[in-house]
Formats: structure tokens, C-alpha cells, sequence
């Protein structure tokens, strides 16, 4: 059983091609014995990206943070604080704060 | 993919023994068709607590709002907001918002 503090978190870029302004922190993992899931927090400058990307692994997503779009081929769907995102396998998807604001948010993934 | 608004978000009381001021809504879960967890929000209200119990599974928590404590046989741990948490599969628990604080918090679990 652990508590880990916010403060202690230290995000890294996100250097994957097509990331803008990115950053990411592993906040519960691995490294802390987590069996199944990883929960990482994710931050957008205003006007950054995730890539625009599909892979094999769901994404559940709680927007904490600022405003942004969910994208894909269709019209993209609002994001704002309290908002939760199921992205299913293989979908093509990417995350994007609104020009004038930054983006915040939780993004868990079954453990590799 | 699927963006859920907090405000159709209907959280149920929780009803199991031990619980005290305790509502629960399951934001992304098997009716959303998440293929591996769920992602459920939990409040508290103030002096509110979950159960104090064990079970097979783990938990992987993010305080959103409100101070608490996680609660064991140890002793006990801070929450505030920030806060992320890894209880592990059969380690007693118990979270406690504070007397004079609500405690809200994201409680994700594995598919059952």
C-alpha cells in the first residue's frame, strides 16, 4: 500500500513523433508493484498534441485540467474537467489542448 | 472511443457495511465496453468512509478533491489532492475523509 505526493512527480517529454508540447509521469506502475494497470498524467501546453496514432492497448482517460479536443477521422469530440475517454484498441485517436488552453489529464493502460 | 460527461454522471450510494457517507458512479466500466478495468469516481462526505475490508483485487486511486487518510493496520496516510495510490490485491484498507472535509476520489479495478 502506498500514497505517492503529487510533488514528487517529475514528468518527462513526450518525444514520440507528432507529440507537441507533451509531458508525461508515470504516476502509479511498475516500479511501484502495480499488477495490471498503469496510470500515468499527462500535460499539454496550450496548442499541444499527442501523436495522432493507433496501437493494440485501450486508453481510460479523465480530463483533470484545461479544454481540448479527442480526435480521429470523425468530428472531434469535446474534452473539459470531469470528462472520461474510453479509446479502444486499435483506434486511431490523439489528444489536443484548445489553442488557449493547456490540457491536463489521467490516462491508464493495461500493463505490457 | 467515447467521451462521457461528468454532468450524466449518477453516482449510487454505496451500500456495502462499513461504508458511512459513501457514493459511488462507474464512469468507464463494462457498459462503456472497457476490455480490461474500470474506472469508477468515489465521494465521500465529510467524516465519510468506505468499508474497512480486503479482496483479490488491487486498486489504483487518484484524489481529486478533499483530504483524507488510507487506513491499515499501519499508520495511516495523507491523502489530498494529487494524491495517487496503489493498494495491492488482499491488503486490508479503508479510506476516511477527513472530519471536516469531503474526500472524492478515481478508484480504478480490474474487469471482474
Amino acid at each position: 500500500m502506498l500514497v505517492k505526493d503529487e510533488a514528487i512527480v517529475k514528468p518527462n517529454p513526450v518525444k514520440d513523433e507528432g507529440a507537441v508540447g507533451a509531458r508525461m509521469a508515470v504516476l502509479i506502475g511498475p516500479q511501484e508493484g502495480a499488477p495490471n494497470f498503469v496510470m500515468r498524467r499527462i500535460e499539454l501546453d496550450a496548442g499541444g498534441c499527442t501523436p495522432y496514432h493507433s496501437h493494440a492497448w485501450e486508453h481510460v482517460v479523465y480530463i483533470l485540467e484545461g479544454t481540448g479536443k479527442l480526435k480521429n477521422q470523425s468530428e472531434p469530440l469535446d474534452l473539459k474537467p470531469g470528462s472520461s475517454v474510453l479509446v479502444l484498441p486499435n483506434e486511431e485517436h490523439q489528444f489536443a489542448a484548445d489553442p488557449e488552453s493547456p490540457l491536463v489529464f489521467l490516462c491508464t493502460i493495461p500493463k505490457r
